[in-house]
Formats: structure tokens, sequence, C-alpha cells
């Protein structure tokens, strides 16, 4: 799109939509906006790639606001660029079910990628969308035919530069040499305290350029000429590109620009009036002249851009009719049709197998009998591959300028799942990543993000309890798995054998519409034997997996319920407990979260209402309550673990079956 | 200390020991004790003050591993230097209750000053141990009288590198120019997964300057006079300092060393015998050469530093004894002894005043209250100090070359949160920091190690809720109060009101062997009344707030349990319920963690048994049932948040006197 009027006036247009429904919500951050208005004229005006009526096209460049609370810029831009976004909707800026939130959330507004907000998780994304751009294209181009060919763009202020997690993307961006991704870096020299002079000193271009980065230093912000120079200048580099534009926050609020007031309130109405005079700008709230929009509207241009695609992707579909639709079916993150069936072969062959092994090494299996037909599996580990054995045969490691599919993340947890989320995100593949799952603690908020935007992401967590042994109570989860449980949609499974860890596998594959953890043990856990029903009933997240001998339902006296590793405790326990005349039943519950998604009916006949309950976990008791009630008990963790080896802790922590006997006569006499 | 026999049979014993002991335990990681062995000669022999008679001395230089996984070095170094760890306990590596658990943890060992093996922590804990020491020199040293002066060392590798919390902290140390920090780069080039080469192309000398640091590069990690002089060049420095050592992961095993193979796993009898060999170490498994024991015992040299800093803090005392019993007394981390008449009136003036403010606020007056008398609070804020109100009037803002008594952490979470443990673990202050609550998933990993730690780190957590209102679910704390009550020994406060939230204060304060979380509210929370009973009960955790009119205890009907801001609508709730004649009892928790530490009669007289509940929290609702039960109900919230003002968010959500009301009906006609 080339500019028909001056882009001052682009720029203004932004500034006052900013102003005026933050002013009108009395609440959101105008500073960035403002500050940041010639950078987005820049960016959108010569170099976005999209088409506002289609803004799901896949093929379309990625534009994400990492410093997401100047929400308002965006949706400005779309709404000027012609998307699906009315002066309504901006006049709702901030209100219940409104398309235009306070910070931008992917799904509920059109043409937002991702939703952001916690500060440094947008450019992660970002980094995970070009990695996928990048890995797509290797795998579908074709000489000729470049239909996946699109560039990563992202804005980001000094709190994103702050937080960990930049080192950790932008690290790997830069030895991963992700060429496609290009940053805008809003160097106001303000964050909420104030001047980041006193706490934020880092010479920038130099880090990144440490991390063998492009830098574009000392771009000034406010000239739309020099932005774009610099954004045609980064789209030739052969590195990643981090353009520094120096701005100033709240760029034309004369008396509050350029300092820590204008970041995140409503400017008041006198400083508004102020501003448009300021800025000669004469149009009232909400009133855009129509040569504005009309030097905005980027419909056509967009229609176009689609179409030449379309032309191009018709002739590649036209030579490699089976690569086009792969393409497309992956896109759209359906599963081949021939999945159940690979699934339910996997499922059988660990029946037949009747391995005891630990579950991580299930896992391992799980993810080689699927990955046959799952070329979208995108694997990786945060450097514990061998531990976490999210490898398998086939895998391409991930290296700079040789594309594959299982990525080295290196220590970088965190980063590795908002990473992953951004492939999510992006579309053409199912990202999984493991660590030890204690620390998902490190990656814990981008667990978050994956449910809050109901993304395919599959956190593999290994070494899941205090079975971890000698490397101690820094390592051994205790509250983790329960605390997972707590964050919503997100669906938690702790497989107890093969089979189950093989069905855990499916579910979170199938999944669409949010993410999931698959917990696996480090130790050795035994095959348990199930019927047809009970192999069924392992995907309704519980189920009864034994009742008495020639017992009838109901009959049992109490009902344990355990998962993952301590079913097997579980089974013995009942075993000891009906020798000697108290017949219990056994309910293994990989999944709570699925489980309690059950109808009524199931739920009752798997916990029968008035049976006393045990809950067996190798961990905090807390949680168990909720399905033991006040008059049953827990077999559980409620300190921090130790350094032994893993028999002794269990003894140690009571997982005998003896504890076990005696907390289920305690419950039974109460 | 002067080495009096080749430093190489030095370094020749740490690998010995560190072999043997990994060998015995068939567990543990020999690789980076075998390869930062000279680096630790250099700094151990040539540098470290200490006195191995007395690890608390409290001017001695702080020493840490970051990289944690190799604990077998530090116990090898305090078993050699003569600290209380005996060859027994050596040789009793990563079993039950040992003195050499399998990463190192602070007051289990002898001389081991921080819990590290999450990597990147233990670095964050030097970085708030230097700024402790900085601060700390300022407020008590006087000219001709440095009573307080000491270094701060710490080893890292590649993983803690990677690890995005080393960027937060080493940014901020090299802002504040903490000079007297050095740490000791293992650049050995191998990561669990292999060459880091693959994910870790950083040009890390390159990345420190960009920090301010001083940076000394391309050191042989194997020659002991080049990292000495290294160590020497550091101290004169007045930036902090990293030195990159160039190493050879495992060195002394000849068929393993330079590969990830000898980084966690016991050598085997084969390879330890051919170290043997490769070595010419002749001496047995856990023997030491008498010569060997003689060149490393730093006893004598350790007790001559420490008298003759007894002597300097006499002449000290002598002139300055109020400042030198302040000194000992903060050092020891007793309270003043006006402390808990200072704290009763601050409860007293609370219930004066009667204010209807948000907890944040109330918050701001408690630390107000008590700040003078509290010289040792350390406070501070990633980038929220406006909002968090951790500021107090007489603050001085920590920055480079001034020091103070309040710090702008910057956007960084996770840093903030270990430099605060690294703070408390030096001693001399009571540091607190905030952030908004969700962000406490940022720094979640560090909350638990203050609590596996048993430090006195306050961590203070504003915006608590959907109450914060149009930020919307990506601020919106719904799983964070519930998921941090998990955590074992974290004692979790949630007040409803300004004595509330003075109380939790004090608790705060007051609690010596452990953290604590303080969670407030953006909006307004109506003062609340109470009797003394009330008052003196807050402390318990929870407490009978009301009960019906004129009844006697077990009159009520119900018992409403809420927390925070939720209290408030319990009222309401009782009162309307109370109007159509049906009793209810409210109990206001606002914390789980200490009211589950109360005995059995005073728990039972607050929750009497048999008396249908009803808990209320504007989160999750599954931690709940644990005192509910099956037959109470919740109303909490299982999803997400929206982003909408407050008021509209609580009645969308449920948080209405008839929904309460509701409930209460639902669960006694149950």
């Amino acid at each position: 799109m080339k500019p028909t009027l001056p882009t001052t006036l682009m720029a203004n247009a932004i500034r006052a939509l900013a102003m005026d429904a933050v002013q009108k919500a009395n609440s959101g951050h105008p500073g960035m906006p403002m500050g940041m208005a010639e950078i987005a004229v820049a960016l959108w005006a010569g170099h976005y790639k999209h088409n506002p009526a289609n803004p799901k096209w896949i093929n379309r460049d990625r534009f994400l606001l990492s410093n997401g609370h100047g929400s308002m810029l965006h949706y400005a831009l779309l709404h000027l660029a012609g998307y699906d976004l009315s002066m309504d909707d901006i006049r709702n800026f901030r209100q219940m079910h409104s398309k235009t939130p306070g910070h931008p959330e992917v799904d509920i507004t059109p043409g937002i990628e991702t939703t952001t907000g916690p500060l440094g998780q947008g450019i992660a994304n970002a980094v995970g969308m070009a990695l996928s751009e990048w890995l797509l294209a290797s795998e579908f181009n074709k000489p000729g035919h470049d239909v996946v060919d699109h560039y990563t763009y992202a804005f980001l202020g000094d709190g994103c530069l702050m937080e960990g997690i930049s080192h950790e993307v932008c690290s790997l961006a830069g030895t991963l040499g992700l060429k496609k991704l290009i940053f805008l870096y809003d160097d106001n020299g303000i964050s909420i305290d104030g001047k980041v002079e006193g706490w934020f000193t880092d010479d920038t271009p130099k880090r990144f350029e440490s991390y063998n980065w492009n830098v574009i230093p000392n771009v000034d912000g406010h000239d739309v000429a020099a932005v774009d120079a610099a954004i045609a200048q980064a789209k030739l580099s052969d590195k990643p590109t981090l353009i520094c534009c120096k701005t100033i926050i709240g760029k034309g609020a004369p008396n509050l620009q350029g300092g820590d007031k204008v970041h995140g309130a409503a400017l008041g109405d006198a400083e508004c009036a102020a501003v448009r005079e300021h800025l000669v700008w004469e149009s009232h709230p909400f009133e855009i002249p129509a040569p504005i929009y009309e030097a905005w509207d980027a419909k056509a241009q967009g229609a176009a851009v689609e179409t030449e695609w379309n032309t191009k992707f018709a002739a590649y579909r036209a030579q490699f009719p089976e690569l086009a639709s792969e393409l497309e079916r992956r896109m759209k993150g359906e599963l081949p049709a021939n999945f159940e069936q690979v699934l339910a072969q996997a499922v059988a062959a660990t029946i037949d197998k009747k391995e005891t092994i630990a579950t991580r090494k299930a896992s391992q299996n799980a993810i080689q009998a699927l990955a046959g037909a799952l070329p979208e599996f995108l694997g990786g580990s945060a450097d514990l591959t061998g531990s976490n054995l999210t490898n398998w045969k086939e895998i391409t490691p991930v290296r700079s300028g040789q594309p594959g599919n299982h990525i080295n993340y290196g220590v970088r947890e965190f980063g590795m799942a908002a990473i992953m989320n951004g492939v999510a995100l992006h579309g053409g593949y199912i990202p999984f990543g493991a660590t030890f799952l204690t620390f998902s603690d490190y990656s814990r908020n981008a667990l978050r993000m994956a449910a809050l935007m109901k993304q395919r992401s599959i956190f593999v967590f290994t070494h899941d309890s205090i079975g971890l042994g000698e490397d101690g109570p820094t390592h051994q989860s205790v509250e983790h798995v329960s605390s997972l449980r707590l964050i919503p949609n997100l669906d938690n499974w702790r497989p107890a054998d093969t089979t189950e860890s093989m069905v855990a596998w499916g579910a979170a594959v199938k999944r669409k519409d949010g993410p999931a953890t698959l917990i696996f043990s480090r130790q050795n856990l035994p095959y348990v034997e199930r019927d047809a029903a009970q192999v069924a009933n392992i995907a309704r997240g519980g189920y009864v997996l034994r009742d008495p001998a020639g017992a009838k339902p109901g009959e049992a006296r109490a009902i344990l319920i355990a998962t993952g590793s301590e079913v097997e405790l579980a089974l013995k326990a009942a075993a000891a407990l009906e020798a000697e005349g108290t017949p219990v039943r056994v309910v293994s519950m990989p999944s709570t979260d699925v489980f309690d998604r059950q109808d009524a009916a199931y739920k009752a006949s798997v916990l029968t209402k008035g049976m006393p309950r045990v809950a067996i976990e190798a961990g905090v008791t807390d949680f168990w309550y909720k399905y033991v009630g006040l008059e049953g008990a827990v077999v559980g963790i409620d300190t921090f673990g130790e350094s032994a080896p893993a028999p002794v802790l269990f003894k140690h922590f009571g997982f005998t079956v003896e504890n076990v006997v005696a907390k289920v006569k305690s419950v039974l006499t109460a």
C-alpha cells in the first residue's frame, strides 16, 4: 500500500483513536500507541503483507504486539485498514465481551495473532512463528513455488527486553538464524517506574549482536521514512533483525509526553483537548476523516496479494497435489484420516507387549508410534532430550541452516513453552517440548497462556515426583501436578503404565482447543491388565480399574483413587485388604481435568456416592479432598522431598501397602 | 592460604573424591567437579576468605555453585579445607538424611550458602548477596572501620547462562555496579544434549559487556595461575566481573572427558580405574594423602582472618557501640526489641481509622507503620512501584553508586524473587518485593526455593483477582492464590481489610523460618468491625468473624468461609440469610496455611463439625473442598476472567448476595 496523504495524518489517526478509546474507558495505555504510531505507519503502509478480508490467510505476514498493553495501537490499525472491527468496537474498548479487550486476545479480534500482556512472551511467540515459517517452507516449498513465504514482525518495549525470556528466545533465534524475524523496539527510555536509566542500562544493540542478530540502531522512530528504510534493510539480512527506534512515549500529548504518567492511564479531558490542539486534529472523538480512511484502507491491496498467492498456490497444487492438500490439512490443524486407526493400533500394541518400563519411556514409544502418521510433530526438549525421551528414530535436529523436526531448545524452559505456543498459533505443526516436571515452574505462565489461547501445545514433563530420587528436593515435584490442575483449560495427564501413556498422548494430539501436560515417571512402572471397557474408559480421565473379586458394583467398602506411579500401590493395597476381608475398588485417575468433564452418571458410577475414599498420589494432599471429602483420607506428601534413592523415599514418605491399608481402615472406622 | 604442594595434586584430590562419591552412589555429576577443579584451587587457595571452624562468620566471602549439580566439588572443598564434613559424609553422598545431598542445600551442610540446582538461581542469589554486602557496608562501615567487606563468588555453567534469569540479574548487577561480585564461568562447550554450539552460540563476553560488566575472556580454566591472576584482576574492578574459563568437562577421565556422557552419571569402575592411571592417583577411594590434606587445610588461615576481623570489630564496637550491636542483631535476623509494641500500635491504628481502602494501600500503610522500627526493610517492585505501593515516605531508591532501601528491580519478576532470596540468605535485611499476583507465575520457582530454604523473603502480590478489571484475563489471577497454597512451607495471606493486612505484614516479618506471600486487592475493601478476641485470632489464619446475632456457638445452620475481597460479600450474604431466618456463621480465612497449623480444638471451634459450609473466593474452586467437603459448595471461578470493569465482572461471575444465598440454600437442602 502506498500512502496517499502525509504519513503524519495517518499516525495521528492512531493517536486520536488510542487516546479517545482510553479516555472513554477511563482505563488503558495511551503512551505506547502514541509513541509507536509512525513505526506502525511505516510497517503497515510499506511492508506488512495481509488481507483484512481474510485474517486467516495462511501466507500472511504475522504481526504481534509483545508490548500488548498498547492494544489500542493494534485495534486502531485493524479498524483503519478495514478489518471487521467497527468504530463501535473501538468505543467499547475494555468493556465486557467486546472485540477490544484490555490486552490483545487471539480469536476474539480478527487480525490478532496472539494474546499478549505478560511481557516478553509475545516476542517468544514471534520466534515460534518465524521458526514455523522456516520449517514449513523447507518442507513444502519447491523450486519456483514459494507457497510458504512470509515475515514475522513484532513490536516490543523496554519491559520485554528486561524480561529473562527475551534472552532465552533471542539467543535461540540468533543461533538458528531466523532471518525472516524482524523486531521493532520502542526505545522510549520509560517504564512504569520512570526513566529506565536507573534500573536498565543495557547496551541493547551490543547485546543482540552477541546473539548474532542483525541490529539497526539509532533509528528515529518518528521518521516514517527512516523506519521504512530500516525494515527494507532488515528484509535483506540473513539474520534476525532488531530495529532500535528512538521514540517519545505518548508523543502528541504536549504536557505528558516523554514521561511515565502517559504510560497506563487516561490522559484526562484537558490533555485530550491539548493533544487535539497540538496535533491540529480537528475531528471529534471516534471520527476519522474520509481521506485518512482511504489512505489506510488495505482491503484492495490485501485482496490483490492474496489473489496473487492463490494463483501461485493453484500452480503448486497442479504440480504437487498431495503436498498442497497436506499443507492445507496441516494449516487447518486437522489430523490425518488414518490417525484414529494408528492410535488404536498403538494402544493395542501396548496391551500385547505388557511392558514394565518408565512412563517416560512409554511416552517415547508413543511418540514413535504416532510420529509416522504425524509429520506435523515438532518435538523438543530443554536440554534433557536423553532424560525426557522426546526423540524418536527418524528425527532430524533443527540447526542453523538445517531444518528438522526436533529442537534442542537449550536450558530455556520458559522460552521453549512460549515458542511452542507461537508454533501452535502459526499452524502447520503440533509442538511438544519437555523438561523435568519441577521446572514446569519456570514455564508456568506460558502454560497458562496456551490454555487461555486454546492452543494445542503439548508439554511433556518427566521425573514427576520423589521417584526422581537422589537429585533431591530441588528436583522433586511435590506440588506441581496439583498446581497444574488448577490452571483452567489445561488438561493434565499422569499415566500409570504404557497403555495409559499411549491413550494420554492420543488425547493430547486430538485436543484441538487447548494444551495438555503429559506427566511421566523416571522409574519403571508395571504394566496393568485391563479389559476392553477399561481400556476405552482411560480416555474419560478416570475409571474403575479393579473391583473386588466376584463383587457386584457397590459391594466395595471403600474406593482407592490413584494416579501414575501410585496405581501399582493402590492395586497391591487392594489385594492386601481383600485378603483380610475388606473388599475395595481401585480407581485410576490419569486426568482429573478430563474426568471432571464427564457426565454425572459416569462420574457417579466411578466414585459411588457414600463409599469412603482414600486418594494416593506422591504429591501434596490438598487437591484430593475434592474427591475424598472431609471424611476421606489422602496418602501424599505435604513437605519437600529428600535426596535419596527412590525406593528409600517412597518408604520414608509412607507409600507402602501397610500405610495405605491403615488409612483405609481409619476411614472405615471414622 | 598458600599451596604447599603442586596445585595439580590439590585439583586431583577433588577429582578423585567427586568421581568416587558419584561412583559409590551410582548417581551424580562428576563432569563439573572434574572440569572446575583447578578453578576451585585458584579461588580457595588464593582468594576465598572464610573460616572452616565458623561457617557463619558474618564477614566471610560468599561462595556459591550456581551449577549446583556439581555439588561434589563443593563437598570435596569443604571436607578438604577442614569444615565439619567427614569422609563418612562424603561416602554417604546422595543418601537419606546425609550431609551431602544430591544438590547443595543450605543449613544441611556447613559452608553451603544457598540451595542450588534449578539453574540460574544461584547467580541470582549471588547478586542478592553482593547487593546486601554493598548496602550493609554503606550503612555500617565508618572511615577506618570496614567491618562489612567481603566478596561474593559464584561458579556457573552454560546452563545458567542460557536461563533467562541470568539476563535479568546480570543486567541489574551491571546497572548497579556491584563490583565485589565475581563469577567464574565454566565454559566447557557441553550441556546435557551435547555440544552447545547447536543451540547456544552467544558471544558471552560481549553480552556481559553490554551489561556493563568487567569481562575477562579466554582464561585457561586448567591453569591455576591464570585463574588466580584473573581473580586478582577482578577484585580491582569497579564493575562486577565475569571470568570466562575454558575447561574440559570431566577432565581427567581419559575416555569420557570433553563429552556429555561425563556430565551426569557415574563413570563406571573401568573409567574410574583409567582416571587413577591417567592422573597417577594411587590412593584408594575415599583416601586422601596427608600432604594433600595439609595443603588444603584452611583452618589456621581461617582462624587468623576471623581473629583479625574480631579485633577490627572490637575497635568498631568501642567507637560505635550501638552500630555494632545493631549489625549483630540484624545479621542474626532478630527483630528490634520494640517490634511487638510497634506492631500492636499499628494494628490498633487500623481499628481507630476504620478505613475503606484497597488492601494494597493498607499494605503501604503497614509498611509505613513498621519501616521506622525496621531499618532492615529492603523494599522493591518489579517496575510497578506506584501500583504495588511498596514504597514509603522515607525511601531512598538504590541506584548505581547510591545505596538505599528500595529497589526498582525493573521488569524482572523472577530475578527479583531470587535476588531477594540471596538478600535473605546473606543476612542484614528483610527483603520484600512486589508484582501483580498473576506474574507470581514468572517467579514461582524462586518462591519455592525460598520455602525450601526457609528464608524470610516477603513476596507482595497486588491486583489479586478479577477485581483488577479491564486489563483482562492475562492479568487476572484465578488459579494463583490456591496454587501458591500448594507450595510447602510458604505462608500465604489474602487479607480482607486494613486490620488483617497489618496483621499479615506482622506475621510475615516475624516468621524467621520461611517466606510469606502477601496478596492484596487493587480495589477498595471496606473496614470490618471485630472485637478484641477476633483481632487476636487473625494471626491464627482463620477465625469466626460473625456468628448469628444472639446465637450461641453451634446455632448457625451453615458456615460461610471467605478470604480477602470476598469477606464483604460473605457478611452481606449472612445478613440477608439471617433476615430470612437462616442464621449462618462467617469465617474469615486470610491464611489457610497458618490456620492448618493451629491445634485441632481451635480449628474445630471455627469449622464446627457437621455444619454445612460454603467457601467464597474469586478464584478456582478445587482447593476449597478441603474445607467444605463433598457436601459443601464453593462460589468461585473455574475459567479465565474477562476484560471489563471490576463490578461488572464480579456480578458476571456470580459474586453476588443472591448467588451466595442460593448456594447456601442448596447446601442446606442437599
